[in-house]
């Protein structure tokens, strides 16, 4: 497999033709009803709901690895468990590496100085300790740039040492997030496209770029317009685009595909709950019954034909 | 003790007669020998590392207590330590909680809907699970206020619930965080001081004061100008403001009580490595040897008459 975490996506988007990315927010509540560890007393047993999770989450995986080239897997949903939580995280990271699918680890830190480089240590660097060589951190990982280059380049620099990528969230897709990032400028120029500029310098320095082009910095942008989209896409050609919200969150196929380049790479399309809930779906259940792994199964093709369809 | 949040402040505050908090920032190597559990063999046993973190942190913590009124703990120092380092950062919580004073949680978490919620189950809102009820989080946390509005509420009203706080990142002493949190409208406005009037207008909703009129919403602010400093401080007179950077990261005690209101109230003043490495200073050392408790009582209550002489 490729060493740069942007030819690995190069590849991966290839090979499975789509640059559909499937997120991963379990909620224990929402499993189905045959992974659910009930005790029926009202109490939530963390070891049994974590391990619920995770048996959720591989079998997820496994279906999913066939059709997508990435998962991302949202920390926050793991940490709400303590550390139990956090163990079956990095649990799954292996289990993703055994399926031979790219993992972003959707964890947004952000910091910088010594605790920039201890989340990276944390989140992007393969743990050393004596006796956990079977521990990985995950291919790429989502940071937050708020800090500017102090807080984007020790996450970089620790992704490049080791073949793997950094997705620093640009734009977001919320309603308020424009008071922040829409926030312009004399000459119209908006925080975030201050924010994309500082990264897409960071990001085309010749040590980033893979042998496809591409970079191992990227940007997460979601709310923008088509207009905006299209700007940001011409003026950061080696970066990918990790773009969130596609399916539940209300981005169309349209929105989305919009930022891949011509030859269908540089983009990561990410559905997350209209997927991995896809048997709470009537359309599914319908047609698929209790088996939840048939009916996510489908929902992920469907997705990869609607945006094919779009491209 | 007062149930919300800004109102023990003002009470430890008070009592302590300082703005002081002392920030834990456990790095293993830097550990007082007499702590660590040499291997000799150059692997490092993150058991027995997060082993001696926890004895430092529970010990220094001991020693600050009745000298300061609050502790900032440092979840990525943990965090580099994998879920055992989370295991450690939950049991310090207990045993800050067990002293009396208060500990904030210096996660920087942000993110928005449910994902913001997760964070929220997993920083703020003490665990419910069964079995775990001792159990507790931070009397208060950070928090990236990047996503604007959607991206702090869920922390503030989580906290609100839990008569606790949350301090959001407003502007950063780092030289490169002017790219971006000094990027200024057609008006001069700064990026920072629009997140700002975000986070005062949550701060002031009335939920969110205690009986001293302060809110459970703060702000962290270091690298401004004694004028901006000034004029933040006057602009959100209810807001607690966290100050990072005094001591090693070279803010003086002049810049930093500038955040104080009249009364000495409404700052909290952070100092991490000057006090907890205090046993590494020469000034320390010669006077109390290998007695390293005795260094960061010291340096300690040094910081403190150093802030209280510039007030």
């Amino acid at each position: 497999m490729a060493s740069h975490f942007s030819d690995r996506l190069v590849e991966g988007v290839k090979k499975k033709s789509t640059p559909l990315i499937v997120g991963l927010d379990p909620v224990y509540s929402r499993l189905p009803q045959a992974l659910k560890n009930e005790r029926g007393d009202g109490e939530i047993d963390l070891a049994a709901a974590v391990d619920s999770i995770f048996d959720f989450c591989t079998r997820t995986m496994k279906i999913v690895a066939p059709i997508v080239p990435a998962v991302k897997i949202n920390i926050a949903y793991f940490e709400k468990y303590l550390w139990e939580g956090l163990e079956v995280y990095y649990s799954l990271l292996s289990e993703a590496e055994a399926l031979g699918i790219e993992v972003i680890g959707d964890v947004k830190r952000g910091d910088i100085g010594h605790t920039a480089e201890c989340y990276a240590d944390a989140h992007i660097v393969n743990p050393e300790f004596d006796g956990m060589d079977s521990v990985l951190a995950p291919d790429a990982i989502t940071i937050n740039g708020f800090a500017g280059a102090d807080g984007i380049i020790p996450f970089a620099d620790a992704a490049d040492e080791q073949g793997k990528g950094v997705f620093v969230w640009v734009r977001a897709s919320n309603p308020s997030a424009a008071a922040i990032q829409d926030f312009a400028d004399a000459s119209g120029m908006k925080m975030y496209e201050k924010l994309a500029a500082v990264v897409g310098q960071i990001a085309e320095e010749p040590q980033r770029l893979g042998t496809a082009g591409y970079s191992s910095v990227g940007m997460i942008v979601g709310g923008t317009s088509p207009e905006q989209t299209a700007i940001l896409r011409k003026k950061y050609p080696k970066c990918w685009f990790l773009v969130p919200g596609f399916g539940s969150q209300g981005a169309t196929a349209a929105d989305c595909v919009r930022f891949c380049n011509k030859d269908g790479l540089g983009a990561l399309i990410n559905a997350s709950r209209s997927i991995i809930y896809a048997y709470d779906d009537a359309k599914y259940k319908g047609q698929f019954g209790d088996n939840w792994e048939k009916c996510i199964e489908q929902a992920a093709i469907d997705a990869k034909i609607e945006l094919s369809k779009a491209m």
